[in-house]
């Protein structure tokens, strides 16, 4: 959820599983900044769970993918108390619009510059 | 491969595919913008490409996520002889590390706030 310069995520063995969440928001970012730390927080507690990239343009939409080994873990973040609860608030409050696409990873692969530490 | 402000793909019956392509940069960018918007007008020639999402970090992170409706769209843009010989510039050139996830969306959904037009 940050913009952070961190190193993407890299390749893991498939199968695994994506969650891309891509939105737009609304004026209204009052309380946004807290939830979306305290969700960062709660998702690395699910099991399976491997990591997420994250990125916004200046323009306002953010793209996240959230990588998971397997389906379990999506559906136990998807059925948490804390994330539903502020979904409901991002569709009342944070969010003008937003798609969700579950994906199961069939091929990966990851580049790293030769001497790169 | 832009940085404007546009909607966020919106989800598809599944099954389709995304691909998932997260980078971090060189410092050597000579020649990288005009090869992204060539990139970008040829990607929309592919049978099936539904479309992009895409944003860059301040720190340089650049997550890209292209949607397909299936797996022969992706893998005739993998064998695309000038998207190969960017991703072969890409490699000597422009960027320090990437990871690329090919995945079969299995659920989607999007968001609309009401009134949005």
């Amino acid at each position: 959820m940050s913009d952070q310069p961190i190193t993407p995520v890299p390749a893991h063995e498939p199968p695994y599983y994506v969650a891309v969440f891509t939105s737009l928001r609304t004026p209204d970012a009052s309380g946004y900044d807290e939830t979306a730390t305290r969700l960062g927080e709660l998702v690395q507690e699910i099991p399976g769970y491997l990591g997420e990239d994250s990125a916004r343009t200046p323009g306002g939409l953010a793209v996240t993918v959230a990588y998971f080994r397997d389906l379990a873990g999506i559906e136990q973040w998807r059925r948490h108390a804390e994330h539903r609860a502020a979904k409901e608030r991002g569709r009342r409050q944070w969010y003008d619009r937003y798609s969700v696409h579950i994906a199961r990873v069939e091929q990966s692969h990851s580049f790293r510059r030769t001497g790169t530490p």
